[in-house]
């Protein structure tokens, strides 16, 4: 099946906003085997509206819109295309009084009048409640059974109402083994794109009527196969098989799939062994201590950290040498390996892990340029240490910098 | 002037990846007199990117695409627009050169002979230089007057060459005084929607002709103005006289315009008065480091601080006493207070600032519930506190800790 996707908005128009909208629903409709084909951006204007939505009705003949459900008077999507399908607007009581007891749950507040203009319902339309919000979605088709869906532009409500009303309507219609566009995700880290194809040799081409990206980011080059021709359950069975010979291929530089994050993946790993962690951080600045501690739960393995930005702090509160300082610089091997037994040692955790390096876009030299990172595991007695010279701005750097940190602890825990 | 945008790629089409693009070009082109008043997103299909780019000419007259100008069999938007322009392609063997000697500076690389399609023109076109990648840009317009320019999909290559080449051709074909879509920011930080709106009184409705929006985020609230009726330069005049309107009816809770970083303000205000800081952070695990050390320089007012996630590190290395936390817990006004004055003493800083929270979702109370922050700033003899609970999942309560932490910094620098 073939959609069309009109997302309505002046700001997203104006660029004030930009579209995730669009994007969740492709990739969420991929998976039951519906195509998107193409998107229409407009903004706060029936006409425009109408027009965009009869374009793609007569395209493709199933078009979902999202925004402009609102009840200010900027929402024009309701009357557009009720007019467009040649539909009166009735308020319908049963909707009125969902909003009215939605205030009431919500906020103790009465429902102001302007939100009696979301009860407004196209005659025949279908009415998809919504349990995110107060607007509800509305489905209209003609007698050819061509449809549009209308969902409110809130991220959250949107991605709501599509998974447990949108999704299980249109699996109906799709039917039983629909063609799928489906992928699978290889996640790599610590290895460059062309070593990662020679590794692969003919892998790399994909495999019979799987193409496979390579997609490089700063977490790592990620391997994604795609299925594009064949029933949703075989399409899951080729890319489960092809995505074991990838990671066959690939070895220890594959740390996960799909969308894995490496900090979740180490404090699981830290969690099992029941080891405690403790980060010392000059160029990152507190970024990883940051990323761990994103992740809920960390702290029954993080235990904290110093940000040693100046060096001062590293000889003060980690114990780094003086001398190590003025032999080898602030940027380098040995004062990595001291930050991250240092830390260890100061917080008193198994596991201690130190970046140091140069993130620019000053500071680099001839012999250190910017992108020069220095990276230190210590735990069990040994001290892992890695150095690396990154290529990127400040920000790429820094997160690389603390990718490279968590895959030498993963690469260290894989051992235990 | 009235102007379509067309982005073009699988990847825009099929959510892997988002549109940036469309966003930045409305914004980008609507400073200088022009509306986007249409977008569509296609896939890399030639009979598809050419019936977007007819659909376009027609209605509006002003196309420009991104995207599908890369060395591929995928970039089919040379061709496309050719074909729809009724032009041939024809190889110019001066981009040849180019892009040849592109490949030599940037990576001692010989061309791939793949690359030669990016050198492949359509008769009469206008040839845009990029500078910032292989693909040059391309203008082409018809008897009529309608046109089209395609710009690579590259987000670093599609602004490089608008901001060097596109603005300056478009500026000169809009003329002398457009009417402009400008907008100004004013930024407000520690206070809600309601309490500025009280504030704001009449001017929250906005000022003749000057809508203001209420745009709420982890930051603070924005209040942007627009102007959509005026020439340029009289919308600039009114905007800055409403903008500054606005300032002196919120007061202090303005700490900035446009997209100004309230880091980087309170960083140069430090430096500006010589001073250091250290931070002592737990909930926040060290975003409010990894915030600060984002902004290049700032290695000569921070110095450096403790991840104190543990509630051992806050006694160990900021020197909190365990009478404090078992009396008050660690989410405590006193705890707050004494890690921002330890970590003073602890790096030798002339500031401490200090973050202790509950980011959730797990670890509420019915007394201190998931969002409950304590902030402190300790600094000339005097230690501020602030104590606030905050609405929002782990990401968000983790960030407006470390804005308010900052905006308490800046109050207290204010005074001196």
């Amino acid at each position: 099946m073939q959609v069309e996707i009109v997302t309505i908005g002046d700001e997203l128009l104006l660029g004030f906003t930009i579209d995730t909208n669009a994007a969740y629903l492709a990739r969420t409709l991929a998976e039951i085997g519906i195509e998107i084909v193409h998107r229409t951006t407009v903004g706060d204007d029936e006409d425009r509206i109408a027009a965009a939505v009869r374009d793609g009705i007569e395209r493709t003949g199933a078009v979902i819109t999202t925004g402009g459900l609102g009840p200010t008077s900027d929402d024009r999507t309701r009357p557009a295309i009720a007019k467009l399908f040649g539909r009166e607007l009735v308020r319908d009581d049963g909707i009125v009084e969902q909003i009215r007891q939605r205030f009431w749950r919500m906020s103790s507040a009465k429902m102001p009048e302007t939100n009696i203009v979301q009860a407004m319902v196209p005659t025949g339309a279908h009415v998809l409640e919504n349990r995110h919000g107060t607007a509800p979605s509305l489905m209209l088709e003609d007698e050819k059974g061509r449809w549009v869906i209308m969902l409110p532009g809130v991220p959250r409500e949107m991605r709501g109402l599509t998974n447990d009303t949108i999704i299980p309507l249109l699996r109906e219609r799709v039917g039983a083994a629909p063609i799928a566009i489906v992928s699978r995700t290889v996640r790599t880290t610590g290895i460059g794109e062309s070593a990662l194809a020679e590794r692969l040799g003919d892998l790399a081409k994909g495999m019979d009527g799987l193409p496979l990206a390579f997609l490089p980011g700063w977490e790592g080059a990620d391997l994604r196969l795609t299925s594009n021709s064949l029933p949703v359950d075989a399409a899951v069975r080729a890319l489960d098989e092809a995505a074991q010979k990838l990671r066959e291929a690939v070895g220890s530089f594959v740390y996960g799939g799909e969308r894995d994050d490496l900090a979740a993946l180490v404090l699981a790993m830290c969690r099992e062994r029941s080891l405690t962690i403790a980060t010392a951080e000059s160029c990152t600045g507190g970024l990883l201590g940051a990323r761990v501690t994103a992740i809920p739960g960390s702290s029954d393995v993080y235990v904290g950290g110093v940000v040693a930005y100046d060096n001062s702090v590293k000889t003060k509160l980690l114990g780094v040498r003086d001398a190590s300082l003025s032999e080898h610089g602030a940027v380098s091997e040995q004062v990595a390996r001291e930050m991250a037994e240092g830390c260890a040692r100061a917080l008193g955790t198994r596991v201690g892990m130190a970046i140091t390096g140069i993130a620019g876009p000053g500071g680099g030299t001839a012999e250190k340029p910017v992108g020069t990172v220095w990276i230190a595991v210590a735990g069990a007695g040994d001290t892992r240490t890695l150095g690396r010279v990154y290529v990127g701005d400040r920000e790429e750097i820094r997160l690389r910098a603390t990718q490279a940190s968590l895959d030498q602890l993963r690469r260290a825990l894989a051992l235990l």
